[in-house]
């Protein structure tokens, strides 16, 4: 039972550096979403295990923490699969605590319902660069609000938060779950197999389109469906025109109101955004999780490979567990990869302040260590950091440390010399 | 496998009004702590099993959250014990995290390290009012520091930070685990019995020194040593004359180290202190972890009951990580009863912005709308909160939740009227 240094795996410790980096970030998110009017709530990081392998999860549901029952709730002699022994778990995403939570407090709750939460999520992903098994997330999320004006909230509260920190040239794709099933349905594939056909077209950035037709031919796709599908995304991508090509294909395959709603949150967020994006339409836009009952939207900047965040609408969770809809829309940015970003690129946090260090010769009479506390206490007061420490003998190694911890002013208090 | 309402067991939603008092507070611990040179640092919520179950945290250790192994690690047949079944488990304290976080980084760490921790903790007790099972920890600790300007610092930072939250009026009660055991060994108690009179004496808030007296005796303590022991509380509380009185008392039974030490503590932190309370010497305070090897010392505001906050040295623990002991001393400010206080006594945040609510006609033409949505962002760029949001049938209602979320400016446009 020897102790462990280590922190478990897959997990971070989070060091001085970046946890500056992460109070800024969050400064700004809590401010600008607050702003909007959005209100920051909290659930705890357990949710009961039924809550979390419902299937709202997806893959997620695979990747739980599960926590042992306590006490006299554990029986291992009669405990005969994972169930018997585990009650609750660490909870994988922010959106299933939410919805339980609107659903328990929706009576408390004005309507809309405008919510902020930035918490941590457990996932037991196999460990990889970057990737961790718990990881910061940052919603916000719209109850109540069945028409387009909660998309638009959403985008505009996010980039401009986006802007805020400083990105810029960036996009947000978007397109709608209803508009991918009336181009599957117009291809004349089979419904049922809707959601394969979903997987495959999220394959499109690694194998760009001609492997996308390729696997659906080899997944039993007619070829001649296969090329009336994929000619829906030739020239299509990017503008309003493209979106008034793809309604006039899909005819009667596509309610017009699909359409014309998101012609709608595109203009009217261009036409007041804040920062410095564009709105794109792309019909190849699938994002994973199978709950999105509308429009999908997803944060794409230029210094990421990928997504760095993204959302849409799901009207039909909070039924789940209250047997009666809601409508429900959110929007989630992609925290630990912004806080990457700015780390890598050596970003410096705007208007801080000084930092100084009293280095104080360890034997300082008391009556003068007080006066140089004083000192300090006055500066703090000011607004400034200081650092009372006692002086190392190795004093050019501890300022060198110092300075790598931003400090730029140092003073050096010696007892046979200092008279206070 | 109906879905569960309800948060789990003991566990807490927060809801908007105090996650604006937390937002609050955390917000000048984070700045008045930094002031003093601590840097934040985290560490991940799950420790590995071993290190939360080394009798580091007394009693706590039974209240642990165990996370089951995963994949081809569990293996149910096999297993006899919870032992088998666990990895890991949430942590209960930020003490042990943070010990094995500076065993595993002291190489990269400025010496002294200053850090500051505000992060959950998990403890699986008996629910109870105001007693949950997740809750927040605010520590300060500095490892390094084997003379007292770490504990000055301490309370220095501390008790600014209470301060500048607006308590005042309090104390900082203070003591030493070495006293503690001077007095014992000096009323002649068996020194392999010296735990148990801690955890007796530990009661005198609740049973009174006849109490205190009437348990040695009949925990089978002489009478003669219980009287000379209890004797010694007699006028000696409050006071640095206190305190010479029990030095005198004590005589060779006390390194005089010890009181000095407490003394210098003492009149420095009296001579320099920001905020509004007073330094009180009480040789009754014990402070229920064992692994305190020095100093202990605890914040009393009139306000509360009992204590809000505490801490202590413990230069023994991270040498159970490397083999080396480190001199470390640490301040954990009671977070969540400070929370409870300031919501309770319906306290304003200073300096809110003002927030206004746009109601809008779910009829608005989308290019009015657009007005709308452009008036509010200049708005919020000026620094207001705006909520823009349907109208809805009940206006009366809508106005009144809204209200109570501390909004104070109405504006509602109809489509029939507004013209943009």
């Amino acid at each position: 039972m020897a102790l462990v240094k280590k922190p478990v795996t897959g997990m971070k410790e989070i060091m001085p550096r970046e946890m500056e980096i992460r109070a800024y970030v969050q400064g700004i998110i809590r401010e600008t979403y607050s702003s909007f009017g959005f209100t920051p709530i909290e659930t705890p990081c357990l949710e009961d295990i039924n809550n979390l392998c419902s299937k709202q999860g997806g893959e997620n549901e695979k990747l739980i923490f599960k926590v042992l029952k306590r006490g006299e709730k554990l029986n291992l002699e009669t405990a005969k699969s994972e169930a018997d022994l585990t009650d609750m778990g660490l909870r994988y995403d922010l959106t299933v605590p939410l919805v339980r939570f609107y659903s328990n407090n929706a009576n408390d709750l004005p309507v809309p319902f405008k919510a902020l939460q930035m918490g941590n999520v457990w996932r037991a992903d196999r460990p990889q660069r970057g990737r961790y098994r718990q990881f910061m997330q940052c919603d916000i999320d719209i109850f109540g609000e069945s028409s387009n004006m909660a998309e638009i909230e959403l985008i505009l509260a996010t980039t401009t938060t986006l802007g805020k920190i400083g990105f810029k040239n960036f996009e947000i794709r978007i397109n709608d779950r209803r508009l991918l099933k009336a181009m599957s349905d117009y291809a004349g594939f089979d419904p049922d197999k809707f959601d394969n056909v979903c997987i495959i077209l999220d394959k499109l950035d690694k194998i760009g389109l001609d492997g996308v037709k390729a696997e659906l031919v080899s997944e039993g796709f007619e070829a001649a469906s296969v090329d009336k599908y994929c000619a829906l995304f030739d020239g299509t991508e990017g503008s309003l025109e493209g979106l008034s090509k793809i309604r006039a294909t899909l005819g009667d395959s596509l309610d017009e109101a699909v359409s014309t709603n998101l012609s709608e949150i595109i203009s009217s967020v261009e036409s007041v955004k804040e920062a410095d994006f564009k709105m794109v339409f792309d019909p190849t836009l699938v994002r994973g999780m199978g709950y999105y009952t509308g429009t999908i939207f997803e944060i794409a900047i230029p210094e990421f490979g990928g997504s760095c965040g993204g959302g849409g609408r799901y009207d039909k969770m909070v039924g789940n567990f209250t047997g009666t809809d809601v409508p429900a829309c959110g929007f989630s940015i992609g925290f630990e990869r912004i806080v990457l970003l700015l780390l890598e690129s050596n970003f410096r946090i705007p208007g801080k302040g000084e930092k100084a260090a009293y280095l104080v010769d360890k034997d300082m009479p008391k009556e003068l260590f007080a006066k140089i506390l004083k000192e300090a206490m006055e500066e703090r007061k000011a607004g400034k950091t200081v650092l009372v420490s006692k002086m190392n003998k190795n004093k050019k190694f501890q300022k060198e440390k110092l300075s790598a911890e931003g400090y730029t002013e140092f003073k050096e208090f010696y007892a046979d010399s200092y008279k206070g």
